[in-house]
Parts: C-alpha cells; sequence; structure tokens
C-alpha cells in the first residue's frame, strides 16, 4: 500500500509539472518535463561541437552546439563540465539533394531537412545530482516534447560515464 | 606555336603564386593559390549555416559556418551575399561510432573523424568577377591545398547560380 502511496505522489508530482501551463504563454518559455528545463536563449548561436548522422528510426543529421562553458571544456579537455554547461543537439531529416547531386554529377549529397527536435544536457551537478548531474530535455516546435521520454535519457548515456555522460566529442 | 607560349606562360604564373614561400613561415599565413586566400581568423568560432553528408569518394560529414555577414544574409533571405561574407566549410571523415551504436543497441551511428580538409568561399565582387563574386580556397592541415585544383570550383558552383553560387541553405 505504501508503495501504491508512493507512485501516486510521484505521478502527481509529475503530472503538475507536465500540465500547469507557464503564465507567459509564449512556446520557448515552457519547461521541459522532469529536469525544467527552458529553451536557452540564443542557443542557435552558439560554436559547434560536432556533426552526426543517425540511421535507423532517427534518420537525422544533427549537430551539437555548446555554450561557452561547454566549449571552453571541450577545447582545454577537461572534465567534468562545469555547473553552467549547456550542449545543444540540433536534428534534421537527412535528405538527399537533389541540386547537389547534379553538379557532383551522382547520387551522394544529403542535407539537412526539415527540423525533428532540439535536445539540451544543462549541467547542474547538485540539482540534477541523480542523473550524474545532467538535466535533459528535448523541445519540438519550439514546445517542450513528451513523448521524449525523458527518463530514459540519463540510463542512455551511462555508459558514457568516462566522458561525464557525454557522448559527443569535439571535432577539430 | 602561340598556343604553346601562352600555356608556358601560365604554367609559370601558376607556379610562381603556388611556390613563393610566405615570408612569416606559419601555415595559417599561407595563402591559397589563384584566389590568394588566407585562412580566416576564427572561423571554428562561427556561427552554423547548416550541416551535409557526403558519400562517394568524399565519404565525410561536413558542417557550413559563416561568418557574421554570412549569418545575417542567410537569416533575412537576402541575395546576393554582401562583399566581405565567408562560408567556411569544415568537413571530416565520415566514421561509425562504436560507443554510441552500443547505447543505440544497433548499428546507426556515424560521427566526425579526423579532418579531411577546410574550404572557404570568399565574397568581393570587384576582385573576383570573372568567378560570380567568389574567391575559392582549400587547406589542409593548415596549408593551401595545391591539389585542390580550385579552378574547377567555379564551373561546379555555377548551376547554384540562383541561390548566388552557394549550394547550402540555412538549417533553421
Amino acid at each position: 500500500m505504501r508503495r501504491i502511496a508512493c507512485s501516486l505522489v510521484a505521478i502527481v508530482a509529475l503530472c503538475s509539472v507536465i500540465y500547469i501551463p507557464h503564465a507567459s504563454g509564449h512556446a520557448d518559455d515552457e519547461a521541459a518535463p522532469i529536469f525544467g528545463i527552458k529553451i536557452p536563449p540564443g542557443y542557435r548561436d552558439w560554436k559547434l561541437i560536432s556533426v552526426a548522422h543517425e540511421e535507423g528510426n532517427l534518420n537525422d543529421l544533427r549537430a551539437l552546439l555548446g555554450n561557452d562553458l561547454a566549449i571552453k571544456a571541450y577545447r582545454e579537455g577537461k572534465l567534468p563540465f562545469p555547473d553552467g554547461t549547456i550542449i545543444a543537439r540540433l536534428a534534421w531529416s537527412y535528405v538527399p539533394s537533389e541540386e547537389n547531386n547534379k553538379a557532383f554529377g551522382r547520387t551522394q549529397s544529403f542535407v539537412a531537412g526539415a527540423v525533428t527536435n532540439v535536445q539540451f544536457m544543462v549541467k547542474d551537478s547538485k540539482k540534477y545530482a541523480a542523473t550524474g548531474g545532467w538535466g535533459f530535455a528535448q523541445f519540438k516546435d519550439g514546445k517542450p516534447d513528451l513523448t521524449a521520454a525523458l527518463k530514459t535519457c540519463f540510463p542512455c548515456h551511462e555508459p558514457a560515464k568516462a566522458g561525464d555522460f557525454v557522448f559527443t566529442h569535439y571535432a577539430p
């Protein structure tokens, strides 16, 4: 019975985080559930960490951008990342470019199509102590993406513990 | 005979551009042949335009970065790009990530490996009037890449005339 009660408390707490609308009404001000992360202003202007291509269900091209703390830590090779570090993962659908292929004379070029979603990892060693010091968030069309199952983020990132739970390496 | 003489003059002229060493001796100060372009300081800090994957012989992941003039023009959708625009194309070998694949539980992740080379397009409508207002350069390990056959850059970019000879579109 105690177990059920705890679960209910957890569900109510979770739902309250998810469903209470933000006063401002602006999509960009909405915080992602669980970790309470909002879209960091100006993140699209951040410096590039690296790029990647995910096949499979994701089938995207992605860029990792970092705020100044992230870039400094990457370039100095210092781990763990300091509190305040934010890493943004932008992703776009992986689409062939007819225009490029014509220029190359063969099918070989794949470019960024429509935005799929954007994710953030925010370092706060106290606030997010239970998840390696990182908070996780995903936004789609400027709104927190509730299907992201944010609880699965940290377990998936745990194998990267040696790199402070971050998979992406800096591309020089 | 006149034809041969002209070719020799062209070859000598080209060689003199290529082989006269730069006084400073610093690799980053060396200008690429033909267009005389040097590596723009701080280009690795520029904002992201987009990303791409080229298969075929190139087999790379690439990121396009732009200086402030480039980013402003892209975001405002204004063509042609103003003089002073510089677009940097960074590229890395396309390599599978074992670490990422383990986390995903399947082979699907490709990341940036070693740097292949870096290219620049520099807009100067007067200086480079004969090539659509753009100068082209490629560097490998900080040195002008003489194998780049820079004379082929513009003919290849000509089909993108509607986009001011730039293939890459801005990824939001």
